[in-house]
């Protein structure tokens, strides 16, 4: 087999790389050591990216509603949770390796029976246990194993009861937790599509036995709807049904929402019908009791959990592809723009005088900083008004407010839209009002 | 020696504890395991805490400013990272062990020859390294190992160009980073104080050598007056000078701000001026051009580092023990409350009703429900109100809303402030306006 050529998704995927490393949105982790695979740091524009959409997702988990509840537990946890849970005998990947070029894949995700890089033999698949391992305690040979978690679902099952008395909630109700989780993947990739560090964003909700079906419909509704108000596009998702034959053994039921990545339709978060399994499994392992006494039946039972599993790293991509456009490629008039959500972009809005003189620059500075304490804002008055425009344009800034000389004679300024480019004359005493409006957070 | 007798400030942090772990603030991690040793899980009420901290660092360094550039590098980084940075050869701690008792000290913290638990004979001091390592790479034998970082620290100094080129900064300005670190800790302990999991808020602030000095009375000046604004006592805080003896071989100069812990004066945040030590050990073993153009003064420079290095949990720990009282002890009227400041406290207003009866429910979920797009509110119709009060009280929730018999006839509520239990009517159509006021984030 001959090496691959670049196909259009690849080169979408590298455009976006290069925009990503340029604007400061992400980079390699630790670049100027030749990196090191599949860990990845994010930037300027990354992070407040990032944390815009973990806070999206916090708020309309536990502010929005009543009934869930926040956690934040350890990454290491005591290793009883994994036996219990199952991942230190079954979380495991089949791998083969190349036997000519080396080269290394899952072997359920290699369709020949030869190498899919050069056509060599292949090994017989070996099992591989994907959690990091480290060891606690100073002293090596009495130190304790333990592992990074590998996700943090586990963390809200072992804190069921710790939350429940404090929060006084009733059954149903959910717990949900953002947070890093750990995994020896064989092969990351897709940029942070596939990392082996990442962030999560789950919420396990507790409840009746035989209610099941109907919340597990309810949460498939609910989570599709977030990315809809997370402003990705519709005919970009879908839902994938799990065939019995691709149900987890916890699993009674399971759907993936998927987007239309440029290499295909992947797994964007996970919706889980998990039964009792994981709350039985801990009251099996620890001996202690993990039932719930449900008031309206006058009966225990362990409740049973309806789950959304999101990636954080995952959604900011999702958000970046399909916010990505370069209008008129080619033409003079060529623009790249990230078409973010205003309640997701890094920056809300640039503040530019339109020439460095006449006193514009003063203004533009006055503005900004009577905006600076309300939203992320940026000043910029370097180069030409139309160049400044496109640095916006590129990562995502939603508004451009510009100073000019009929500023100085009314006190109005141009609110720029980043998406029509159209422009509007806002008074300066409103445009606190205007932009919070318009971003409506 | 005989056994410790516990102390006024054990009984104290004891108290304290209790009140997280019965409130849902913090909970030993893996308790239904019996726990593991020093990590800590932050429930309902912690992570809000949590997060409404880190948020307001945040914003004080990368939103009111213009000159600080966020970043979220990742926590596995190249191993090269910490052999530039000195951990990998000096990141250690003596070690002492009793012949006794078995009982284990860091030897720096023993003040006398023998064990302070027992008198018992102690070992010779033994180095140990307290980084945690980990193995990248499915296959054990081909793996390598990384570490778990030590110190949020050196993701920023990797990127330092990274962050300066998109970012159009120029010196002096500064990058921050909120971020987990874990340091393999021989005596962990202090509830949350001191963790082998914790997370870190720092910035290293770029300035151009000879004005370090400046620069590092400015940060001082600075950092205190953060502590201020979180609401800290002013006279529970002091600075503490580092002596030459003191010095860490990076720095020419450092301070701790310190707090008065019930179990003493302990360091909350470092200013370190670390000069040109972090990037010119990072261009020596990357081999990377890590200088800066000055284009005032027309050339390269290493620049010097004004560090100031705060603990998330630690902030969050003097947070709870500044803010937590029990008024008239003992007495009827005794009352337990934690003062936390508006600004960072949980759950920003309770919405009661004042009995079950006469549609006052109704009235207080329909304000609930209409506050909670803006606020973390909490709406609590359980038990008498004065139970209700005193439980948001010790939840730290700085206002009640108290739906009566007179809300019914002229659409006004009271409005309760926790510290001084003062009440005040207040318009329904004025109430989020008057919260916001209140709160004023």
């Amino acid at each position: 087999m001959a090496k691959k050529v670049p196909t259009e998704a690849d080169k979408k995927m590298e455009e976006l790389v290069s925009l990503c490393r340029r604007r400061g949105f992400i980079f390699q982790s630790s670049l100027i050591y030749g990196g090191i695979n599949s860990c990845w740091d994010y930037g300027p524009l990354g992070v407040e990216l990032k944390n815009n959409i973990k806070r999206f997702w916090w708020k309309s988990m536990t502010q929005d509603r009543d009934d869930i509840e926040g956690l934040d537990a350890s990454i290491i946890m005591h290793p009883r949770v994994w036996e219990a849970s199952g991942h230190v005998a079954g979380f495991h990947d089949p791998l083969v390796d190349c036997k000519q070029c080396k080269h290394r894949f899952r072997a359920d995700e290699v369709n020949s029976p030869a190498c899919p890089d050069c056509g060599g033999e292949l090994t017989e698949p070996r099992q591989f246990n994907l959690m990091f391992k480290t060891f606690v305690g100073p002293v090596e040979e009495e130190a304790a194993l333990v592992y990074l978690r590998p996700e943090t679902a586990q963390g809200i099952y072992v804190n069921f009861l710790n939350v429940l008395g404090p929060s006084r909630q009733k059954i149903p109700f959910g717990i949900a937790q953002i947070g890093k989780a750990f995994r020896n993947e064989i092969t990351p990739g897709n940029f942070v599509f596939r990392m082996r560090e990442f962030e999560q964003m789950e919420m396990q909700y507790f409840v009746r036995p035989g209610t099941d079906e109907q919340w597990f419909d309810y949460w498939k509704e609910q989570r599709m709807q977030w990315y809809l108000n997370l402003g990705i596009r519709k005919e970009k998702l879908r839902i994938h049904e799990h065939t019995h034959k691709e149900l987890a053994h916890y699993a009674r039921k399971a759907l993936d929402i998927e987007y239309e990545f440029p290499f295909g339709w992947k797994e964007l978060e996970g919706v889980h019908n998990r039964t009792d399994f994981d709350l039985s499994r801990h009251q099996e392992y620890s001996s202690k009791d993990l039932t719930y006494f449900d008031q309206e039946l006058n009966q225990h039972y362990v409740p049973y959990i309806i789950e959304t599993s999101a990636g954080v790293d995952r959604t900011l991509l999702t958000c970046l592809i399909d916010a990505y456009e370069v209008e008129n490629p080619g033409k003079k008039e060529e623009r790249t723009v990230l078409r973010l959500s205003p309640k997701i972009a890094p920056i809300k809005a640039a503040i530019l005088p339109l020439v460095n003189r006449d006193g514009m620059p003063d203004v533009a500075k006055k503005i900004a900083d009577e905006l600076r304490p309300h939203l992320k804002i940026f000043y910029d008055d370097g180069g030409s008004i139309g160049r400044r425009y496109r640095r916006q344009d590129e990562a995502g800034t939603p508004f451009g407010i510009t100073v000019d000389s009929q500023t100085l004679q009314d006190e109005t300024v141009t609110l720029r839209e980043r998406d029509s480019m159209s422009q509007i004359r806002v008074k300066i005493s409103e445009l606190k009002d205007a932009l919070l409006k318009r971003i409506a957070i």
